[in-house]
């Protein structure tokens, strides 16, 4: 779109988006696959291992965070996993515990990423994530994406746990970009309304049809996979 | 106890615990009430609703501190009972918003808390809470317990909720003590390393039986209930 048009839109060129961060966990790549290991492992208790391994592992960023106490990812995720096997009552040994530990680094990216991050190459595309640089080298690596990002950013340059602004703060001087140029992509609401709290243009990816965060922002857009997002940005909305 | 066996301690008499600051909602006041009032409101559930508000309730206050965008509690736990209806498909009329929101005003403390208070009334005693002013005002006033503490302190007035050190430091300042003369004492295990992180001697209440929390620090002392309290701070190791 012309300038002119963005103008009359109220967003000047330099406000038009010019790269977009995307979250990894749950946004490129799909942690189900963490779900089936945890099954094959915990019969029968696998989601519940799961899913309290999923919820503490955020906590345990969270908390580490504000209690200025930051870890790596891989050892907020591991301290997570030892202790749902704890309230589960499940034993842990260490062949198993590096088993679940190992497929964080071998997850499959949503099948609509591929072609979606193509259809975005014009752009500048980076990933920024909670996860350590080891652990999201590892995936990005064994999903055969390295090529279709030009930074892989991780909140251990600046040791504390999104959504602080702190965290944001990294993608725009790592990308040399105004926050209102960058789109991010997450598909963790509180992720999401942290950006946008921090002032990204922000798009929320929400699979599995759950209502907003009630943290006082809205994003930008919310869609329902990774593919609408290629149309979306072409929209007078965002005049990519 | 003499300041001999105290220094045979390693303890001198200025670490001894001068004063003790209670967490509120689940150390002192009993939250069940919340619970049946859920049930009551809606049939079947109440179970659901309860558990997933407070969890929500927490999360919210560790995002908006994170963000650095403090809401008091009373707003924070309101945003947490709607996005908790909503992700239950659950109407929430105005009415039953207000209900719930005043059960918190009303909650009673665990049978033990008023005579255990009374046997550590030798020593300065005092609530600390992420609570509002207004909410735990209340709360305290109802449940007849006005005259058992010195001080309520609220996080209100640093504009941060626990665990940050910043929350922790408010207890330090308006007690007038070293950290290491106040003893913390929560049923929240997060909370109770929290203060550890932050330097206090922490008493952690565990009433259900829970596995701690993997935060990389353990209390001064693990507890069933508030009544092993005045004894346990009577024995050489804390020697008040």
């Amino acid at each position: 779109l012309s300038e002119t048009v963005s103008r009359e839109q109220g967003s000047s060129p330099k406000h038009q988006i010019k790269a977009l961060a995307f979250d990894a966990y749950g946004t490129l790549f799909d942690v189900a696959s963490v779900l089936s290991l945890c099954e094959e492992l915990f019969p029968g208790k696998g989601s519940a291992v799961s899913q309290m391994w999923r919820a503490k592992q955020l906590e345990y960023s969270w908390l580490r965070s504000l209690m200025g106490r930051y870890e790596n990812f891989s050892h907020v995720t591991e301290s997570a996993l030892v202790f749902s096997c704890n309230a589960l009552q499940l034993s842990l040994s260490g062949r198993v515990r590096a088993r679940l530990m190992d497929a964080y680094l071998h997850l499959t990216p949503f099948a609509e990423v591929p072609e979606a991050l193509k259809a975005l190459s014009s752009l500048k595309l980076a990933i920024f994530s909670n996860g350590s640089p080891q652990m999201l080298e590892a995936v990005v690596k064994n999903a055969g994406l390295t090529n279709a990002f030009t930074d892989i950013i991780s909140v251990d340059s600046v040791k504390i746990f999104k959504p602080s602004p702190l965290a944001y703060e990294l993608v725009v001087k790592t990308l040399g970009l105004e926050k209102s140029s960058v789109g991010f992509v997450s598909s963790n609401s509180w992720d999401a309304l942290g950006g946008k709290s921090f002032g990204f243009r922000t798009f929320w990816i929400n699979r599995a049809a759950a209502p907003l965060d009630e943290l006082g922002f809205q994003p930008d857009a919310k869609l329902k996979t990774l593919a609408e997002l290629p149309s979306l940005l072409k929209s007078q909305q965002f005049s990519v």
